[in-house]
Parts: structure tokens; sequence; C-alpha cells
């Protein structure tokens, strides 16, 4: 954020701005205010990549009639504990808030829920679904596909989205342990920052368009592609890379959404895909009672436990020992309730032209 | 393997010497020839450190009686989709099979099963009980904590086992994608093989005793530690590290076994932890019905389609391509079916050292 100059908003502001936008296209006024909390949810816990920076891209993908405002979330198979759900062309973070709950709703009767999400869009971070299964008292899980960026281990072009992965588990008197993760080494957003201080990347981010390793981050963006998490065979890329396969075969293959390469692009700007192998992207959710395995009381007290062992390790040399993981969005977020979102000033011309363009005061 | 004189055994040689050491300490007979299935398939895929090469640690914790023989296995906690097994701390490769059967029972009946064991012991290779899923027709996942050898991301000691995740696809013309994937860096066997080669390892695989990196495959050994998938902050090694939490979570903490540093050994000659926090190791398994989310028919062709896709990735410069997960361990399977399991030496002798405390003939 240092690099470019920043301006802090209240979240109120943001989330606000958001809800109107949404009811600017024609999206219930419930669905509205829920879209704006997932990407505040982003802004907040400093994943700024996902939050009102992405506006702009359901802006036009709304206005080009590419997302449905209205979308008529459906059951379409179902059992006690599974069900798929067609979203309907609706935003990801209408889709996705909906079809949690229906993973959630599974749980509290059958002791666990899991939805497969297809015809949906972007959903915003995967961190915010766990976060509301940990208010129901409950073990979430969530997963989304998303447009290619990322080669397979030994493959030399885009293949797979940055597929993350998100679990939480709930402490007693300790927070949370939230763990929320791409399967790529790196974000694309730590590419494009290197990109514009004109520095090199570390080994191990990404390769360029002919699949040969790069520390310049303009091979990336220039059709190369992010590696899997592992970078390379030596430390365990074919890991990441079957992490992101697992991610994008519960979102998209178990689902009847678009998988691998064809998954569609969440902006105007990005090529649509060769084939359509199915509807939309998709996202995968669970939901497990903690008490259909163990007392929840215990449960958390040992999360506690847990939570304290793991941050009595003794600490690798210049470092302050190991976090836990949800630890730096957390932190974050305090700073940001109380100080605001810095957005850079890229971000916020794009609030302003939406703002222009549909007369929604911003500011 | 070239680096130390090995001899080749034929599958059924090892498996038969095998079921006849456990029903040696007296394993019911169908146990004992399912540990010795268990152990089989990890020597025909190639993970020769699972395999009969771990005989020698069962027959020594069951020699002393520190892993119960005859285990009366229980489900102590259930709902319609999910369960906690006390494995009465038997072999896991018996209380594994039957708490995965558990998870694929409540599968076909509730749409999904999940099963989080507790006092249990090692269960042999995750990749297994997946395999297990798919012969009837469901998606599987499973993962085991296990003793100490991994450090979290920043931290200077062992806080972890490599915590493996495995799950499968089933195709229909193509063969499943099976994942089966430690959430370590490395395999602390590739450390082994470096050590007697005096070579040295990679940088990102692991650390000295006091928390540094190196490449010195003794110093891992005496008192350093492994390094999470990502090895380290830039490339990755939070998500890795966050895995490992994870893995440890479903099936230490969720089930009421031990977790973190204080699992218990896999063999005599390893320290026992400090404190105990629960009843031994712990398991997690999952099944989930293809036909509770899409029909099974077009989900594997869709995976055929899946398979086909990603083999006709761009290779990157001086590779073959991308693999699926699951190609080297089938391909192993199909050689060592035919022309027998290659084993060291000092494993050979270790088996022979059984033969002659049990009277069972070897070779």
């Amino acid at each position: 954020m240092s690099d470019v100059e920043a301006k802090a908003f209240s979240i109120e502001v943001l989330r606000e701005f958001c809800a109107r936008v949404f009811l600017h296209f024609g999206v219930p006024k419930n669905d509205a205010i829920e879209a704006a909390e997932v990407l505040a949810s982003a802004d907040l816990r400093g994943i700024d990549s996902h939050g009102v920076a992405r506006l702009h891209s359901y802006f036009d993908m709304l206005s080009e009639g590419r997302i449905n405002p209205k979308p008529e979330i459906k059951v379409v198979r179902s059992t006690l504990s599974t069900a798929t759900v067609d979203g309907d062309n609706g935003l990801g973070l209408v889709v996705g808030p909906q079809a949690n709950r229906i993973a959630m709703d599974m749980a509290e009767k059958a002791g666990s829920g899991w939805a497969s999400v297809r015809n949906t869009n972007h959903f915003g971070i995967a961190g915010y679904y766990v976060l509301k299964a940990l208010e129901r008292d409950l073990i979430g899980w969530a997963m989304t596909n998303s447009t290619m960026l990322v080669a397979p281990l030994w493959g030399a072009e885009r293949m797979l989205g940055t597929n993350p992965i998100a679990i939480a588990f709930p402490g007693k008197e300790e927070p949370p342990i939230v763990l929320d993760m791409a399967t790529s080494a790196a974000a694309y957003g730590k590419i494009e920052i290197a990109r514009r201080r004109g520095e090199p990347i570390p080994e191990g981010w990404a390769i360029d368009s002919e699949g040969r390793s790069t520390t310049n981050p303009d091979d990336m963006v220039d059709g190369g592609a992010l590696l899997p998490l592992g970078s390379d065979r030596d430390r365990g890329g074919h890991k990441g890379y079957g992490l992101a396969i697992m991610v994008d075969a519960l979102c998209g293959v178990l689902s009847g959404a678009n998988w691998g390469p064809f998954a569609p692009p969440f902006a105007l700007r990005q090529e649509i895909p060769k084939r359509s192998v199915g509807k939309g992207i998709g996202h995968f959710f669970g939901a497990m009672r903690i008490d259909g395995f163990v007392d929840g009381d215990s449960f958390k007290r040992q999360i506690d436990d847990y939570v304290r062992v793991f941050r009595a390790t003794k600490p690798a040399p210049g470092t302050n020992g190991p976090l836990i993981p949800g630890d730096p969005e957390r932190e974050m977020e305090q700073v940001r309730c109380k100080k605001g979102v810095p957005l850079i000033l890229p971000v916020v011309e794009e609030l302003r032209d939406i703002s222009r363009k549909t007369g929604i005061s911003f500011e």
C-alpha cells in the first residue's frame, strides 16, 4: 500500500456504497446488503484484491447483463447431507451465502452438510463463509474455482484458478483458527504490486509464456502463469497442483460447473474460454456439527490449548515465532475497524467512476 | 533404491508374511489379512517408507504390548452423517479400514459420512482408504495426524506430523484422480536417502535444531525439523503449515486423540511426548455419494474429459507435461505387480529378524 498514495475510508461508507450499487441493478435489498458485507469482510481482513477493488468488475458484469441480479437459486439434487445448488448466474456474493446456509441447515439436521454450487460467479473471500459457520457453532469449509491463472506442475500454460480452501475451528477463550489460502504459491495481487514497483518477484512464484521459471513480474502477466503451492517438483509443486485439482473437482465437476481452463472470467476485459463444459464457475461449502463428533465445550477448550501450545513454539531466528492461521487477518480487522480501509488511488477512481455512472454519491 | 543393494520380492510373499506376523500376535484373521493388504498397497504403489519397511515397528509395538491386537472398535458418538470412532489402541491398519467403512456406510444412507478416529495408531498410506471408497462408487477422503517431524512456519522445533491428505475421484474410461500428499515440503524418507548418499538436500526441505534453513540432511535428523509445504514465507510456507493444522484438528482435536507435538510415536525408539492430551493418534475419513450431487455417469465422463484436457497441457521445457495425481503410483503398481517389490538390504534384514523371532518362514 505504501507504493501508491492511499486514502482511508470507513468500512461503513464502503459497505453502504457497495450495497447501493447492487440495489441500483435491481439486486433485492437483503441480497445487496449481504453482498456488500462479503466485500467489506475482504477489505476489513486485508485481502484488498477481493473487496471494493473488485466492485468495478461486478459493476461491469451487471451493466452488461452478464450476471443475473435476481437469481432463482435452486437445489437441483439432494440427499440428507448433500446438495447441488444452481445459482442461476447470480452474483457469487449472493449465491455463496445462500448455498452456505443450505450446507449449514443440512448440518444442523444430519450432522454435516455439503453443497456443491454451479452457475455462479466470483464469491469474494472464502474466509467469509467459514466465519459464518462459526456463528452457528459449526466447523465450516469453503472452496471455489476461478478463472485460470495457475499452471499445473510441468505445464507451460494457465489451466487452473487460484482455487482457495478455507476452514475454521472455534476456540472458547482464544480466537478461532481460520485457514483461508489459495492453492497457488503466491497471490496474483503480489505480482501486480511487484510490477508497479518495478521489482523482481521471488523464484517459485511464476513462469513465463514458455513455461520457464521467471523473476520478472511482466513475464507472468504477459501470458505466463502462477505456480502452484510448492513451486517446483523438489519442493512439492505437485502437491499444490493436486490441491487445486481437488478444489476444482469438488466445485466444478461435482456441481456441473465449468472447470480448469474453462472457468469463465470475472471481469469484462478477460478472455472468454474456448469451450463451455458446464454452467458458470463452482463453489463447494461444507459444515459439520462439532457435537456430532465430540462435546462442543471440550472441543473449544482443546482448540484454546492448541493455540497456546503453538504460540509457545520456539521461534525461528529473526522471527517472533509461528502465527495461528487467521492472526494476520484478525489484526488487520481490528486496525481497519478503527482507522478505516486505505484504498489506493486507482481503486478510488474506479469507485468515483461508478458513482458518476449510477448517480450514487461516494464520499 | 539404486544406492543400496536391493532384492525383489513378490507382493504375494510379502503380503502373506505380514499377515502371518499379525496373526502371530493374536490379530484376528480377517484383520490380519486386511492389515497386510494396507501395507502391501504402499509397497505396490512405491511408497516404500509405509509398507513392509515399517513391519518391524509394528512388530516391536505388538511385542511390547503397546498396541492392542484385538481392539473393540466402537462408535462413541454419531449423527446421521458423522461419527467418532474409538480404535481401542488397535493397529491403525485395522482401525483405519473399519472406520473408513463406517464413513462409507453412512454415506450410502445419508449422502455423506465423516468419521473422526481416536485411540488408534499409524494407518499406512492415506491413499489406500480413498481407493477403497472408489470400489463403492464414492468420493473418498482420508487424513491422519502423526508423530511430530515438521516445524510450523517461523518455528524452530518439531510440532506437527507430516499429516497427509488423500482424496480420489473416479473416471469412466480414464483412471481415477488420486491425490495422496503429505503437507510437508518433502518426505522424511527423502532426507534419509540423501543422508545415506552423503548428498545435500534442496533448500526449503528442512531446518536445523536452531531453526535455520539447512541443506545438510544430518542437521534435520539431529534435532532439526522438516518444513511445511511452501517452505518459507515468500513461497507460502504458512499454507502448508495451515493445512497440517487442519488435518491435526480434524483427526486429533475433533476425535479426542492427541494432537501436535503430543501425538505418540509409531516406533519404540522414538521419544514419548511429555504430555498426553487425548487417546492415541487420530484419523479422519470422509465419503460422499457422487449421485448425491450429480448423475454418477456424467461425473465420470467429466473426469475423463478433465484428465484428457490436463494431459494435453503445453509442457514446460524439459518435461513431458503435467501428470495426473495418482499417475506415478499407478505406474509403479503395474511394474511391481509383474517384477516384484525391491527391498533394500536393511529392510530384508529386519524381515529376517522377525522371521527368526516368530518362527514364520520368510523367502
